[in-house]
């Protein structure tokens, strides 16, 4: 992460102020706000601005005049169970806004989540920063041999510098392409189409909104281990970042979703049998491959 | 607005607390935060939470590190910019949460704007308080002889007081049917089946939480001379919290969409040849009947 | 269902009508089209209109350029795969558009499904017809003792039709009274006030237009037996559209949402226990009572 | 455009199928369904599918049992109407589905119209075609003197030249490290990673449906001469489609909307001040610069 000294001054800005509010106040996320969380070679995560807490949840299912319910021990109870049961729209009544810097390729799985506010830097207007995301040598792999979409095993050292190089060596170019289009004593290139020759790995940066219902949606596909490994680690910021901000409501949502599972109806039947105490193996159990695959792993144990 | 002690003292402790807090604060919405505000005969708004202000706006439309611009003035000049254009992104970034309380037929009509979030008190879970609404003498009117959807002059005074009496009474009979469904020496009826006896002018109350952008979409719509006069209520109520909250764009809302028009292609060439100093009376105008009639009052004079 | 005769016109003229089309069509929603399928006392639902059919969800999937796949088989597995992992996007590729008379208070419950597209019939522009809902003798049941917004066992004969003849008195005053304040010859009130007196079992229409994974969310809440009587009434018609339109989206859907579950974190873990040979009993299980009854109810054998 | 002859003769198909219908069915539509309309040097758009016409919206917009009213005069009448007044909900009747090839920095602006449903061709998945944008020697512009996000007046014939050769050469550097990174008895990079060094002007692909209401705002923002001129030439494209498929509603956006202008509250006072007779020059008008401009812009004659 690079930033300059004037960023790193109006952040401390930023910080330094403190005004008195009525409003929910989370001293969790007041410790962290405006800091950048590094991501990546290049990126960040900056909470910008947060609305509500666990509180304000229970507020607001309750539609009532006060503060939640007496209690913690209670607050958690209603989390739970309005959780648990998809009761979805207490969840939306916070809200939190985010300065993201990310590489383009990351920003284009993100931005498919429609139900978010956006606003980007635009590379119409200002010319684009020289900083592309290069794979630590540890994330350097090839295309997964099971999976169509994912990758194997990291390459040996040698072949992922080698890698890694050309990525470097590539992107470089890319860049001095892009600053001769756009210099004023050569063709001085509209912004808009010389940025057409900027990779994919180029960092833009955005300041992005969502509501916690959403959020949760967000991070439960894309901290998932079947996301691709660059947006997981924005994802598991963003988790982090959820469990500062809204304790009861993460505790619920690892009990609840992210290490729970859904069993199809085969599924059920499989462990119905099972539980009666029937042999069923997979050609006994009416499943697909993947399916009794999945099932297996569900079913072993984890500590 | 007939609201209990206990509520008032919810209310109350909420307004008691004061935390520091980094986050974009505005005094003038603290100072009315939680507290009712009347509409109609026994419904309210009141501010339950904001985020973000004016520099939020443009902090979000630069996706800057600090604060917005240095000052208000080039705040102001750029707020205006996004709104004349309708850069519509930046002013999501602001959210506001409101309690209301209003009838069923005006909450029909406010729930059609789906970008928003809401809780609403559960008929299913909970009994109705006996609240519903009966216009005030001055609001009793026919329907209007010149538009198909709105209402005319008020009746006389004793008219008036004769429909006024008639929903009251009307109300009172539905809400005694109500109480003697529910009544546990009674059948006891469930409550979700009981409610539908009840009357469309029935209060309800709900958790409404909306981005700044949807919000002025609202009250251009809603705070419109021909939107129904009760929602209006609830509209102009809105517009006065937006002044509060972003005073910048509140002008800027003013001066661009509410106090604007929009003129079509065949009435910008009226215009045209109006200031060309040609006589263009409507046979020659183009327009349709409701097209001239709309054209000549946005020609004609406001103080 | 109380169509009059300019109606059921309407309807012959719309089915006699056939065009050739090079557009994904669908025999079994063809047969329908237009023909109103009766709900509750005077509802219905309605197929006016609709998009693609399974193989356009494949086809979509696959960003292609002809048809899904060579073979039913196929397209069954790939939808199967996207659905059990939600995909969700190639089951929007799909929308339907539905003609829908229901009760107001019905009509409050389903909209708030926002994903959606409504045109409601208007109580300001246009007189309410005079229908209301009044339950069947079958569904007149007290409030439930166990859940606090369900309702409990039906009535006996002699109180059930106490309470309807309560119910049908009731709204036939209300519109009694609506008739005599719209009066040409009495106060001729303005209709948007009028229909205030009118009871939240009024029946209101409207087009109704949605894609199918909002569909498919919609009946997954809707046609649930935890949702009120009448609004599950129309969810299972919906279900029944749903398998006419998309029949391996339809059965996909039955086995890995309608009757598969969700099992939580420790619902897991009690599983697995069972599954070693532990006797875990509701103590042991580290769940509340809540969560113990439904890992029992979903462990249940079902035929 | 490149389709290769797979893809040819998938479309040939499709074009040969005809079912009957007894859905609303645009012959205009009809005719070009499935066929590639080009754009830009590799790029197109393909009606897939769509649902609903002129007559629909006027369905809609009356809750009607069958199609819109008697004549095409009073339907055009209402569409008028309704888009003068911004009465929105009809227009979202009708859908539209696109299959359509853009470079990716056409699509990253694209995508920020949110309410919409898209299936992106997945670059996780497979491989991309070596398929990049190089702007037309009439559109290699340097950057606007006046405005800071276009371009101006195209460079001559060699400077222009120049440029395309030096994109055309780095894209096709680029795609040669993307096979290399990819080659079996290369790294065999992992298709997620690989693609980070392919250029933004690099060629996807998307399924893209959305309903007419969208549509006309998206072609209102992007057929606009302030859009980059790449998309622009998307959004012309459909702004035909539309007019093919809804000729009436077409015809009134154009009125209404393309060529209708919106004015602020001080434009309008100096247009009434200029009909009185007053002369009114800039430093009189209480306008900023820009908005005097724009203000004699919509004034001056048009032919």
């Amino acid at each position: 992460m690079t930033l300059g000294e004037a960023e790193r001054e109006a952040i401390r800005q930023q910080r330094e102020m403190s005004t008195p509010t009525r409003r929910a106040t989370v001293e969790a996320l007041e410790a962290i706000l405006f800091e950048p969380i590094e991501v990546l070679d290049h990126g960040f995560v900056r909470v910008v601005d947060y609305m509500g807490d666990d509180a304000a949840i229970v507020q607001a299912a309750r539609v009532s005049y006060g503060k939640g319910t007496k209690s913690v021990s209670s607050d958690a109870g209603l989390i739970n169970y309005l959780l648990r049961h998809r009761h979805t729209t207490p969840f939306e009544m916070c809200e939190i806004k985010l300065h993201v810097k990310l590489p383009i390729f990351v920003a284009r799985q993100w931005i498919r989540h429609r139900t978010a506010n956006v606003n980007e830097y635009s590379a119409r207007y200002s010319i684009l920063d020289r900083e592309f995301y290069v794979p630590a040598a540890d994330q350097v792999a090839p295309q997964s041999t099971s999976n169509r979409q994912g990758r194997g095993e990291p390459l040996d050292d040698a072949a992922a510098a080698a890698v890694r190089a050309r990525m470097q060596a590539s992107g470089a170019e890319a860049f001095d392409l892009y600053d001769a289009l756009l210099a004023e004593d050569g063709p001085g290139l509209a912004r808009e189409l010389a940025r057409g020759v900027l990779p994919l790995a180029t960092y833009t940066q955005w300041y992005w909104k969502i509501d916690l219902h959403n959020l949760l949606h967000f991070t439960a596909l894309r901290a998932d281990p079947h996301a691709q490994y660059e947006i997981q680690a924005y994802g598991r910021v963003l988790l982090d970042i959820v469990e500062k901000w809204v304790p009861l409501t993460h505790r619920a949502f690892v009990e609840y979703r992210l290490e729970g599972a859904s069993l199809s109806r085969t599924q059920l039947q499989v462990v119905r049998r099972l539980l009666r105490g029937e042999a069923v193996d997979f050609a006994a159990s009416g499943l697909s491959q993947r399916e009794w695959a999945e099932l297996q792993q569900v079913l072993a144990d984890r500590v």
